[in-house]
């Protein structure tokens, strides 16, 4: 049993591996919600889709999530009614949010609605939102209070980040099977993620953190930052925002309560002494999925942690 | 100043005449809102955007409803969650039932959400959902009690039917305007529309009857049936199923307290004597609208009654 907290792209690349080593069945996904986004009167849920999507192998391979070969008819069509194009929904991912959303609006509990569409593409692994309320990442930056789409799809990640509040996390509980897939794996991976608007807001629903921190699964976190940079996304920036080293160590020093193995890329093997300094195992791989094979690779390694 | 009663396709090509031979701006549609449906979560308001779309000039002229050139990437992709395939609903049409679905949520009244849609499409005309309420069309059958789009749609106009309801109309008012319009008309016309399941639901709401019974207007109905046939959908079978005589006749029987003036077709110039004899004018002239051309002259004949 491997239980994965993920955020997007990173983590579903992450999953993409894993499901080649291990019983797709055996792997459940924390997923986090906090970056889900009502547009056009539809609730869009980015990363909980970009898991469903990559684990499904129908994700568009080049931006890592939506749909591959989608169109975009419907959004050039929304803009007839004064909407932004900014938000670059296509329209078979569309047709995705139109389900999610009739859904919610019937009452059902986002838990079972991600089960409804993990299953209806086919995935064999349970993704779980990490909880069923309304949980909303806003990104305090120079220019004011920001929701998450706005600064990371509008403003590109342009503003300096200031701090990170999730909305509703206080009063959010998390959803069913969460906690116990926390507690009961074996394994408990935290994937190369943003830590703090990706990772952050799961560990932010009360019962989480403590449930990582009281796991007996064998837990090993993958460091989003190689050669101090993010692969993909803003970490590199907020971490430096936020007054931590932009390197493997600064995220390793945000997880050490977290994990018990840090893994880190090739490149960064001469932080392995200041991980370990931490109290924390240095795992050292080539953590760079750039093609189905790396993936495979990165998910085995970690299968012998 | 010109009010008409419209249903879908029939009344659209009617008003697509019209507003060449008058000023756009002088023309008031009060639009049947029965055959609304929820569909995929969506509201979708099929004759209110034939007509927008026909005033438009964008309606897909072959089929006289969706948008011309439109693609059904999300209606196909919704397949996936199990719906049925059998609700047309092009890409760029469903961008409209989006935002108007948007709307409603947010507590918009209907009358100004299809006056919001009808400026983003650039129509100059007004147009009024007879009422701000649910009204819903639903066709006794031979198979049942059916929903209008069930009927209309799925099966097809298949099942004889053997009456007509209108759930709601009963508590339903009239969106405002919608009297006004009908009562301070120059001339009020009832578009070539099924009379049952078109101009019927309009009739139902209360205070709507009265107002075109009262109206000083010159009142001008347009058969939808020329040859003992209907030019689109199912007004001739119902005609017959419901015990009326399938001819120009028999809708000027049911229009008779509303309409001072009948427009027949040429074909039908031998009726002429018999809608007479209702004690109502008769008007002969080419109905067939299946040019621009003559969607034009037939709307100038109109304004010579």
């Amino acid at each position: 049993m491997d239980t994965v907290l993920a955020g997007g792209v990173g983590a579903a690349r992450f999953l993409q591996g894993l499901v080649q080593v291990v019983d797709p069945a055996s792997v459940t996904v924390v997923s986090n919600v906090a970056d889900d986004v009502e547009m056009f009167g539809l609730h869009v849920s980015p990363d909980t889709d970009i898991v469903i999507y990559s684990l499904a192998g129908v994700v568009n391979p080049e931006t890592g999530w939506g749909l591959e070969g989608d169109t975009f008819d419907v959004v050039d069509a929304l803009r007839r009614f004064g909407y932004g194009r900014w938000f670059n929904l296509g329209d078979r991912d569309l047709a995705t949010a139109v389900h999610r959303t009739r859904l919610l609006r019937e009452g059902r509990p986002m838990h079972e609605i991600v089960a409804e569409l993990t299953a209806a593409f086919g995935v064999a692994s349970t993704i779980l939102p990490v909880t069923n309320e309304r949980v909303a990442t806003h990104v305090l930056t120079s220019d004011g209070e920001l929701d998450f789409q706005d600064y990371m799809v509008r403003l590109a990640t342009e503003p300096n980040v200031t701090g990170v509040r999730f909305a509703g996390a206080g009063e959010a509980a998390p959803a069913p099977g969460v906690l116990h897939a926390i507690r009961e794996a074996d394994r408990l991976i935290v994937a190369p993620s943003n830590p703090f608007v990706s990772i952050g807001p799961i560990l932010a629903v009360p019962g989480v953190r403590e449930a990582v921190v009281e796991s007996s699964a064998r837990r090993i976190g993958i460091s989003p930052i190689v050669g101090g940079q993010a692969i993909k996304g803003p970490a590199a920036k907020m971490l430096a925002n936020l007054g931590h080293e932009v390197s493997a160590v600064g995220v390793a020093e945000i997880y050490r309560d977290l994990v018990d193995v840090m893994v880190i890329d090739d490149e960064d093997r001469a932080l392995g002494p200041r991980i370990e300094a931490l109290g924390l195992t240095c795992a050292v791989t080539n953590t760079m999925m750039t093609t189905p094979e790396r993936k495979a690779a990165l998910a085995q390694f970690l299968t012998t942690l």
